[in-house]
């Protein structure tokens, strides 16, 4: 069942990061704190899920899979950090918890931050069993441009640029494909490489990964409107209050709702181009759209 | 001449530097001037001269080392962009010019940081004609290490916890082997794998760039007292003023001068054990303990 996996792999990756965050020295224990609260406080995996659900329809082992799903979290997990500072979209809650600059300091969730991210580098860079380097080398680069300028940085950078002004439904697309969908497509192809998957297994799994990519920052634009600040763990409205361009403002909550719906489907119907059992990413993609947080 | 080889290496780095960033496509334009404005705008480019210095002691060829020294620069200017924010030292001038959080904003700042961090392990990820892949992630791996909590960000952090407070010896040689040290031995250590060094070059060298490492920024702290705020690029005395610990604090101005002509010393007498012609790097050595900024 999804719900099962989901927890199984959540754990699972929460065991490994807290591994190697654990393992640090006690150098900077301030710093070593700061991380472990944005590393481990919650969270609802959703790129480990990926890696090893992928990985595991393509028969990789999950050990294999281990730090590669560590490693992409600990980039989702900075980004966070980085993303609620002051400077930034100043954020005091994440996950009902208060964010790492509120439970520390600025300098702190600053060095957290940088210190997750190249933890990210280096967890991906240490032998990983099942893995030729060539192919450790190749998700380097892979996670590299996922989360730098052309991904993840490049799209927080196009959304701060873009608060205050009404943005076309293309470049919103553009905005959100870099800064949440290049990540989630990052874990997909990391399950690949390590699987050395076909042609035909790249194509489907990642067009799988672009469509829910999507969908997921569409229902996050949703929930923003229609959840209360409990339920989202952040305060309710907050992208109505700092005034950015989200899908519902441009489309309508019912054009929100329907395009979700959409691009979930086209994921799905990939799926079943596929020779083999894809009900647990099938499921992940319908709850993609349907979760309430 | 040293004067001559700095230069050299310099324009070679700075062009390879600009290849990566200018490559950059423009769908962030002002986050892509931000990593320019950092990463671009003078610095003695120190790491990228250990690296191509000590590679080609060892008859690495210059392209093999390239990308190298490229990503150890583009960490290097990344950390100071992040410790030149107001929530870490606070400080509006670099190498004469406004810090990117004066001539962007902060959040341009924190995310040129970000960014040049993650085009560093881009940049070593990226095919290099001559090195195997397992030298490459080994790379990866070293430089990771070398800038992250167990390198120079644990440095910056118990940088910070230090402010206000007088530390032991002890305690600041530790803090400075990791903020600045470690960085300068991955220069060293890069070059050594690149080369497939032998234990003993491997011993003597590293030995060579702790030392040298340890005195720059003993260096450092003795130019904070001694030299103008023209001469500096930066606020003279500001290490005063924010009340840090510095090793003339702690061991007088000349006690300092003695203990970096002392490790200076050391790492020329490490040199002659080697039967390569090292007179490049031992001007160098003297040169970190003369040099004016």
């Amino acid at each position: 069942m999804l719900s099962d996996a989901m927890k199984s792999y959540q754990q699972r990756v929460d065991n490994v990061l807290r591994h190697h965050i654990e393992n640090l020295d006690d150098a900077a224990p301030r710093l070593k704190a700061a991380m472990s609260h944005g590393a481990l406080l919650g969270g609802k995996r959703i790129r480990p899920f990926l890696v090893y659900s992928i990985g595991e329809i393509l028969s990789v082992p999950l050990p294999t899979l281990d730090n590669l799903a560590a490693a992409i979290e600990c980039i989702h997990a900075y980004s966070l950090i980085h993303d609620d500072l002051p400077a930034m979209d100043d954020d005091a809650l994440r996950r009902g918890q208060p964010t790492v600059h509120i439970a520390f300091d600025e300098a702190s969730a600053i060095l957290a931050g940088d210190a997750l991210q190249t933890l990210a580098f280096d967890i991906i860079s240490q032998p990983i069993d099942g893995l030729t380097p060539q192919q450790q080398l190749s998700i380097v680069g892979l996670l590299a441009k996922a989360s730098g300028y052309q991904g993840m940085c490049g799209g927080q950078a196009i959304d701060l640029s873009a608060t205050n002004q009404r943005i076309e439904l293309a470049r919103l697309t553009e905005l959100h494909n870099k800064k949440t969908g290049a990540l989630i497509s990052c874990a997909v192809e990391m399950a690949l490489i390590a699987a050395n998957a076909s042609q035909d297994e790249h194509q489907a799994l990642m067009h799988y990964a672009h469509q829910i990519g999507l969908a997921f920052q569409v229902q996050d634009d949703i929930l923003d409107i229609t959840s209360s600040t409990e339920e989202l763990g952040k305060p309710q409205g907050s992208d109505e209050q700092s005034n950015k361009s989200t899908f519902p403002r441009l489309l309508g909550l019912e054009g929100a709702k329907a395009t979700s719906q959409q691009l979930v489907d086209e994921a799905l119907s990939v799926l079943t181009k596929l020779p083999y059992n894809t009900q647990l990413i099938a499921d992940f993609a319908r709850y993609i759209i349907a979760r309430r947080l």
